[in-house]
């Protein structure tokens, strides 16, 4: 599978990852990782600064789905909309390896529009035996330290 | 064709099409449709409660070209700038059907920067006799409630 | 190498030129140019105005990385984050020419994210004897006519 192959099955699986979460197809997101996996947020400070510790951290698929089931729990009142706009991965020297950046719009009840996230997806994919692409690793690298209801929603 | 190239020539027209407005080739726009088409512009929440009606609409090319002409005429005194970003199409299940995340930034004149409209494009593409992808169908779903001078320019 | 290629190879070129200044690897910067180059920095209106100078100018990659080290001289105090969102870009007619939209988010240091620039790079690509692609050009044409510290990092 050449480069280009590989920049195209990437993108469409940021994609497809990104509008499960603009859609509000919440149950849908941890089906895009491995069942062993790795998905932690964290600030570009703290990986500048070597702390290996995320302010959310999550093994497998079975803890995505507590977090989605939670979110559905706590967060009936208000609803937003969030909007990705994700970039051409970069791949990493290591197998699977490649980083993404990212740019998230939140848009209020109201209609008013903000930058809400913005940052570096640092990815290790796999294929299954299905053929299906999935994160083993997605570490959320967010350019901004304010976490507020930043960790609200999967990122 | 395979879903990269597919990919690939999606990406490649939704480029065009942001270029062209974003530049003010406005008379070009109508061009990206197919000759009888529908353009929508609606919310998100009118899409979430089934509401059929859009902000603006439009079935054929001409009234496409009917609407640059308003534009032009209106709109002879304000000069802002908008700036497209768009993501990957995602697929759909439907021959021709992809959904593509956009986000618009709009520059004021006096330099001011903002984010302008955020939302997803629900797309029907079409391969003319002369090879040419074309929009048989766009429906822009606006995160937003909002429209004030949201519905001057093409989305 | 057909036109999916040439996109794909763009869109790779692109975002590698983007994660490079993100991750603050200024050094890294020239070596997205050709030995003898045009990099410059204009606005909009002085393109429509057919104003040839621009902001910044540069046509050698030895100016290019003076430029980046009076940046590591200047920049030393304040520490912000930039975050490129790049698009599509769509081929000219002339060989090599290219157009691309974006959009930098700037994250201060205390959190806050603001839109920092947005607007389009009209490039022209060759392909070294070592096969790898590069800028000849890259005028960089920022949608708002706004300079302040926008002049200070590479665009």
């Amino acid at each position: 599978m050449g480069d280009a192959e590989t920049l195209f099955r990437l993108s469409g699986l940021n994609a497809a990852y990104a509008a499960a979460i603009d859609a509000d197809r919440l149950e849908a997101w941890p089906d895009f990782f491995t069942d062993s996996c790795l998905y932690k947020v964290t600030t570009a400070d703290n990986v500048a600064k070597g702390y290996a510790a995320g302010i959310i951290f999550a093994d497998s698929k079975a803890m995505l789905r507590d977090r989605v089931s939670s979110l559905r729990v706590a967060n009936i009142y208000e609803r937003q909309r969030y909007r990705h706009i994700i970039g051409m991965p970069v791949l990493g020297a290591e197998p699977g390896a490649s980083e993404t950046s990212f740019v998230i719009v939140r848009t209020m009840r109201d209609g008013r529009m903000e930058l809400f996230a913005a940052g570096s997806y640092m990815d290790r994919t796999v294929a299954g035996p299905d053929g299906v692409l999935r994160f083993a690793e997605r570490i959320v690298v967010c350019d901004s330290g304010r976490f507020d209801t930043l960790v609200a929603i999967p990122l």
